[in-house]
C-alpha cells in the first residue's frame, strides 16, 4: 500500500500473486482455489469445477473480424477449455452480455442460436446470466462441470523429470489473428489463411481428448494454452516450483502455419496465444504408455520438453530469437 | 431474424424473453433456469444456487462516487442479494475485474482487502475469477450458494390472493444516487444525505433475513429489488402469470427518505432501484404468522399489496404520478 504503482507497471503475474496474498488460503471444501484457471469445490462424490472468462471488444476481439456466431463459439470454447484442463465434463454455464442500445437484435439472436446449438454438441446447458448496457461489447461466461472423481488435476503438481506434452498444434491462432489485423476490408484470403483464421475464431476445446486421456493415465499437471506457451508454461512451472527445458523444433506446427510463417513457425508456436490446446506433464513411462495407445489423427500428442529443477528456470534449446517472453495483457 | 431492430428498441424484458425462447427448456437437473435472477441445479441433497452480476463504470457507477472498498461491497452485495432471494447460504464466488493499465495497484488492493473482510462476515469464499484489460472499470461476480432443501423458492409461483411483502425500506438507494449525481465535487453532505448515499453504495444483502424467514414459512415467490419495485414486481407477476394491486402509501420509506423527498417519497420507493431488499409473496394466514413472530427492528417486514388475477395487470391505488413504469437499462 502507499505506493502509487499501476496495474500496467505491475503486470499480470504480479497482480494475480498480490490478489492471492490478500485473499489468503481457501477453506477445506475448496480443492483448487485462487491462482488456477478453474476452481474445484468438493461436493458429495462429485467435485465441481468452476471457471470464468471475459472477452471485451477492442481488447480481445474486433466485431468486424467475425460474426456473432463465431464470437459465441470462441467465448464458450475458452471456458470449456478450462474445464478440459481439469478433466471436467461440461454441465452448465451462465452467460453475461454487455450490449449497447444500438446492437441489432439479429446479432443477439445469432449469438444465442449458436449457444443453443453448442449446448447439444458440447453438453453444456445455459442456466442463467445477465444482460447489461455497455459501450464496448462484452462477453463474460462462467462455466461449471463435473470432474471425474479420482483424477484431481491441477496446474501446480508437475515433478522434475516429467515430460511436457501438448495436444494438437500450436501457433495457428496467433497467425490467424495477425492475418485478420493486417488484411484490408473485404480482401479475399487463401485456404491457408482461412484455416488459420478459423483456428483463431473457432477453437476446439479439448475436453473429449482430456476424458480419453484419463482412461489411460492422470497428468501430474495440466493447463490450457490460452495466453501462449511462453506465458502458460512459466505459470505452470511457477505454481509447481519447477523449471522446464523446451525443444522449439519439436513444437507441433500445422502445415498451414509452416506455409504462412516459414522459418518463424516456432516463434508463433511458442509466443502465440488462444490455441486452447492442453499443456500437461507426465512421468516418462506414462508418456510412452499414453502415446502408445493414442490413435486420434485429428489431435496428436507431442512431447515438447522436460520438467527440470527450479534453479534452471525456463530454457529453450537452440533459440535464436531475442527473447523468450510472452505477451502481458496489462503491459502491452 | 431479418429485422434490423436494435436492443434499445426491444428493451430489456423483450430481450430476455427472446433469449429464453432461443435457448428453450433446461434439462431435468436444472430446478430453476433461464428467466430468473439465479439458477438452481440439483446436486445430491444440496441444491446449488448460481448467480452472476456485472457492473460497468459510467453505466452502473462512477469511480469518483466511492472508494474501491465501497464498490467491492456493492458488487458482492448484489450477488448475495440474489442468493438471499433463493434462500441460499453464500458459499463461493468468482470475481472478474476489468482494469486499465493506469489503475493504481492500491485501488486493486483495497478492493480485494474488502472482499477478504466480507468473506468472514458474509461467509463467502473467493475461489477464482479473471483479470482482464478494459478501458472502463468492470466488476463481474458469479456467486454460488447452497439452498436449504425443502424450500424451493422461485420468482414465478405467486398465487392470487397472496399478500405482497418487502423487507426493510425502499427508495433510499435511488435518493442516494441522485444526491451523488447532483452534488458538486467535495461538497459536504448532511447526515440524511450520508445515510441515503450509504444505502446506495453499501447495501445490506438480506440473506440472514431470508434464512430467518424460512424458519417460520416458505414464500410462494421471491426476488430481490435490484431494478426497483416498478420493474421487479411486474417481472415477478409476469413469471407467475398473475396481477398485483399495490398501495403506495404503505411502501416502507425511511425517515431519511421522507426528509429528503417529502411528498415524493413514494415515487422513489416505487421507481427507485438498487435497494437490494427482498420482495416476496405469502398467503394471508402465513403473512400474519410470519409478521406475528418477526422481531427484527433493523429490518421490518411490510405488506404493500395483494396478488390479483392476471387480467387486472399491475394497479397502484391512489397514484397521481403520470406513469407507473420503471427504468429500462437499454431504453433510457
Amino acid at each position: 500500500m502507499g505506493t502509487q504503482k499501476t496495474v500496467g507497471e505491475f503486470g499480470e503475474f504480479a497482480l494475480i500473486r498480490r490478489i492471492s496474498e490478500i485473499l489468503g488460503l481457501n477453506s477445506k471444501e475448496v480443492i483448487v482455489g485462487l491462482g488456477d484457471d478453474a476452481a474445484v469445490v468438493n461436493l458429495p462424490n462429485r467435485p465441481l469445477v468452476i471457471t470464468t472468462d471475459t472477452m471485451i471488444e477492442t481488447v480481445h476481439f474486433r466485431r468486424e473480424w467475425g460474426s456473432a456466431s463465431e464470437l459465441a463459439v470462441k467465448s464458450l470454447a475458452s471456458n470449456m477449455s478450462d474445464l478440459a484442463a481439469k478433466c471436467a465434463e461440461p454441465a452448465y454455464c451462465l452467460v453475461t452480455l454487455g450490449l449497447s442500445p444500438e446492437t441489432p437484435i439479429a446479432w443477439v439472436e445469432e449469438f444465442y442460436q449458436t449457444l443453443a446449438r453448442l449446448r447439444s454438441e458440447w453438453g453444456v446447458e445455459v442456466i442463467g446470466g445477465d444482460t447489461v448496457r455497455s459501450s464496448q461489447l462484452l462477453i463474460s461466461i462462467t462455466a461449471l462441470g463435473y470432474q471425474i472423481p479420482l483424477h484431481p488435476i491441477e496446474n501446480r503438481t508437475a515433478r522434475i523429470g516429467d515430460r511436457i506434452l501438448v495436444t494438437g498444434t500450436v501457433g495457428d491462432a496467433a497467425a490467424g489473428l495477425e492475418i485478420l489485423q493486417n488484411r484490408a476490408p473485404k480482401e479475399s484470403v487463401s485456404d491457408v489463411d482461412t484455416f488459420l483464421i478459423r483456428r483463431f475464431q473457432q477453437p476446439t476445446p479439448r475436453f473429449r481428448e482430456a476424458m480419453r486421456m484419463i482412461e489411460t493415465t492422470t497428468p501430474t499437471s495440466m493447463t490450457d494454452i490460452s495466453d501462449g506457451l511462453a506465458r502458460d508454461l512459466p505459470k505452470l512451472c511457477h505454481a509447481s516450483g519447477v523449471g522446464a527445458r523446451i525443444h522449439p523444433q519439436r513444437l507441433p506446427c500445422s502445415l498451414a502455419l509452416k506455409d504462412y510463417a516459414r522459418e518463424r513457425a516456432a516463434l508463433y508456436a511458442w509466443k502465440g496465444g488462444e490455441d486452447y490446446e492442453l499443456l500437461f506433464t507426465l512421468p516418462p513411462s506414462e508418456t510412452d504408455r499414453l502415446i502408445g495407445c493414442w490413435d486420434d489423427p485429428h489431435c496428436p500428442l507431442t512431447v515438447i520438453g522436460e520438467i527440470t529443477s527450479p534453479a534452471s528456470g525456463i530454457v529453450l534449446t537452440d533459440w535464436n530469437e531475442p527473447s523468450i517472453e510472452g505477451f502481458d495483457h496489462f503491459r502491452s
